[in-house]
C-alpha cells in the first residue's frame, strides 16, 4: 500500500462543503484514493510538491462523441462562413465510421482521450451513435468500453440512410438494444427536431431503462422542445444542450435530480447563441458543463476553454464553471468518487501553472494543465 | 552551412502570392532562412519529417505588454461578476512593477515569451507602459531588449499617480523618450478617453518619430476617436484595438500603409463586443491579430485563440485569420522576413497536430502546436 504526499498546494479545491477551497492544506492518496486532507505534512511513502501552484479536481467531461472516423473541417469553414454545405453532416460520420476499421476507430478515439488527458479531464464519458446499424453500433459501445467505463448507447442519433423511422425505432429498441446493452452504462436519444420526437425518445428510453440502463437525453439544441420534461419524468441522469429552455423547463429541472449539461463547445462552433447558465443555477438547478467532443459541431476536448466560455458567455463565476466542470459532470454521470478531493475521492487530481482555477479564464487558451494525477 | 529538409509536408502555407498553400512542396532550410520550397526532397544534411501535418508560418504576436509584476485574477473575477472594482487597474501594475527586482520582471516575460513560443509564436512585440517614470520606464524597454527586437517604448500608457497630466507629457517627449530611445524600435500611445487626448498623442508620436522611432497607436478600443485617423496622418504602422471605427476611419486605414491590429483576447476578458474584421477586409484595410497580453484586460498568449475567435466572432475565414496572425503581424512591425514562408524568409515554422490551419478554427482551446523551429 503506497502512499503519497501532495503538499506546497497554494489553492486546494477540494469541493468539501465547509470548506470547498483552502490555501493551507495538503493531502495523501493511498491506493488512488483521497485518505487524507489537511494542514501539515503527514509521513508517506513518496512526496509531490505541488510548488505553490492550484490543485484542483480532474475535470468530468460527461458528454463526447469520440467514436468517429473522418474531419469536417471543410463543413465547419464553410459555415462559418455561412455558405449552405449539403455533405451529410452526422450520416456523413457514418459512412465513414462503418467504413473504418475497429484499429483506426479505437486509435482515433484513444487519441482524443489523451489529448483531453493532458488538458485535464480525468473522466469522460463516451456515446455511441456514428454506425446506426446493429453491428456498427455493437462495435463502437465495445471499443468505448475499452477506454472507459462511462459508455453511452446512442443509437437513436438520427434515423440512417434507406430506414423508415419506425422500422429504425423498432430495430433500437429490439437487436440494437440487446448487441449494445452489455457494453454500455446509458443509453441516450437526441431528441429535437430532425432527429427523434418526444414520443419515440419516450419509447427508446423506456426501452434503455428497463434494460437497467441509466437514462441521459440530448434537448434543447435547436429549440425549445418537450424533451426536456421527458427527461426529467424518466428521471435521467443529464439532460444536454439546454441551449433553449422554457420557465418550465428550468422549474422541472431545478425541483430534480437530472443535471442541466451545458456544451459550449456546439455553441462555438455552430455560432449559436449560448445557454443561460445563470438563470439554471439562479432556479436551483444542477449544471454540469461538457465539451461535446465531435466532428460535426464540437470538435474540442478542451475543457480550460469550456470553463472560459462558461465565465464569457454564460453568467457563470469562476468558482461556478469549475463545479460544473468537475462535481457538476460527476452528478451527470451520477459518480461521487469524481468531481470532488474528499476523503474517499478517486485521487484524480490536476495541477495548474497558476495560483488559482480563475486563471482558466482569466488566462484562456493558454495550456495551464501542467501535470495530471489519475487514481 | 548546414542544411535541413522539411517534408512529407501535409499542407504548407507560404502566403507565396501565387500559390499561398501547397500540398504538394518540401522546403530546404539554410543558415537559418528558407533557401528552397518545391517539389520532391533534395538532399540536405539533416532532415526533418512532419509526419503529413500542417506547416505554417509562426505567428508574429505585434502587441503585447510582458514587462509587469503581479497578477489582477481578482479585479478580471470581479468584472465578470459586474461587481465594481477600485483597486486601480493599470496603476495597480505600476506600483507592483516599479517594487519588482529587474530579475523578477525579466524572469516574468521571459516564461510568457516561452509560452508564446510553446503555442506557435516566434515573434513577438514587447511594449513597456507599467514603469510611467524615466528609471522604471528605461529599465522595462532595456530589458525587453533583452527578450525580442521589437520593442515598444510606451510610456504615454496613462498618467501617472502624482503628477500633472501637461508634466508627465513633458517628461515623456523629454527625459523619458531619451532615456528609452536606445532600447526601443517603437513609440506608442494610448489614445483614449482617460489616458491621452489626441494633440497630446501627436505631440508624443512626434516627438519619437524625430528620434527615429516608428509610431503605433491604441486607439478606438472604448469608442470611436481621433487616434485612428491620427495614426494613418502620421505613418504609423499600425493602430492597435480599432473596436470602435467611424466609416471614416476604415475608409482611412484602407487607403493607407497604416495596419489595424485587432486584439480579440481584450475583448473576451472585459466582456466588449468584437472588432469587426470583415468591415475593415471588405474596405481593403490590412488586419492584423494579436493577443495585448497583459495582466489587466488580456493575459492571454495564445494566437491560436485568436484565429479562432476571429472565425467565430470578426467574420473572418480561417484562411484570413491565419494570415492576419502571421502575415499582418509583420505589416504590422514593417518586417518582410517574417509571417511567410517564402524564399528569403527567416525559417520560422510551426508544425500543427492537424491536417490543416482550418483546425485553429475547427479545434478551439486544443494545443495544436507540437513544434515550432525558428530560424
Amino acid at each position: 500500500m503506497t502512499t503519497t504526499l501532495v503538499d506546497n498546494i497554494g489553492l486546494l479545491v477540494t469541493h468539501d462543503e465547509e470548506r470547498p477551497e483552502r490555501t493551507d492544506a495538503a493531502l495523501v492518496i493511498e491506493d488512488g484514493v483521497i485518505a487524507w486532507v489537511g494542514e501539515g505534512s503527514p509521513a508517506a511513502d513518496e512526496r509531490v510538491d505541488a510548488g505553490g501552484r492550484c490543485v484542483i479536481p480532474g475535470f468530468v467531461d460527461s458528454h463526447s462523441h469520440l467514436v468517429f472516423a473522418g474531419d469536417r473541417s471543410d463543413e465547419f469553414e464553410a459555415r462559418m462562413a455561412g455558405r449552405a454545405y449539403e455533405a451529410g453532416g452526422i450520416r456523413r460520420t457514418v459512412r465513414l465510421t462503418r467504413a473504418a476499421t475497429d484499429e483506426q476507430l479505437l486509435d482515433n478515439a484513444r487519441r482524443l482521450v489523451a489529448e483531453a488527458r493532458a488538458q485535464g479531464t480525468t473522466t469522460i464519458e463516451i456515446k455511441s451513435g456514428y454506425g446506426l446499424s446493429v453491428e456498427d453500433e455493437e462495435r463502437s459501445v465495445r471499443l468505448a468500453a475499452l477506454l472507459t467505463p462511462e459508455v453511452t448507447f446512442l443509437g437513436a442519433h438520427v434515423v440512417p440512410e434507406g430506414m423508415g423511422r419506425d422500422e429504425y425505432v423498432d430495430l433500437v429498441v429490439g437487436g440494437m438494444l440487446d448487441a449494445c446493452a452489455p457494453h454500455a452504462r446509458w443509453i441516450d436519444v437526441f431528441c429535437e427536431t430532425g432527429a427523434f420526437t418526444v414520443e419515440e425518445s419516450r419509447r427508446i428510453l423506456s426501452a434503455g431503462i428497463e434494460r437497467g440502463l441509466g437514462a441521459r437525453v440530448h434537448a434543447g439544441q435547436l429549440g425549445e422542445s418537450d424533451g426536456v420534461r421527458l427527461a426529467v419524468e424518466l428521471g435521467a441522469a443529464s439532460v444536454d444542450h439546454c441551449t433553449f429552455l422554457s420557465d418550465d423547463d428550468v422549474e422541472a429541472l431545478a425541483g430534480s435530480d437530472t443535471v442541466a449539461t451545458l456544451l459550449p463547445g456546439a455553441e462555438f462552433s455552430t455560432r449559436q447563441p449560448y445557454p443561460d447558465a445563470r438563470r439554471l443555477l439562479d432556479a436551483g438547478a444542477t449544471v454540469a458543463l461538457a465539451c461535446d467532443c465531435n466532428p460535426g459541431s464540437s470538435f474540442t476536448t478542451s475543457m480550460p476553454l469550456m470553463v472560459a466560455l462558461a465565465v464569457r458567455e454564460m453568467g457563470m463565476t469562476p468558482a461556478e464553471a469549475l463545479r460544473a466542470a468537475t462535481l457538476g459532470g460527476a452528478a451527470a454521470l451520477r459518480r461521487d468518487d469524481v468531481g470532488h478531493l474528499r476523503v474517499g475521492a478517486r485521487a484524480d487530481l490536476v495541477l495548474l501553472d497558476a495560483p488559482t482555477y480563475v486563471h482558466l479564464a482569466y488566462r484562456p487558451g493558454v495550456p495551464l494543465v501542467v501535470g495530471t494525477l489519475a487514481g
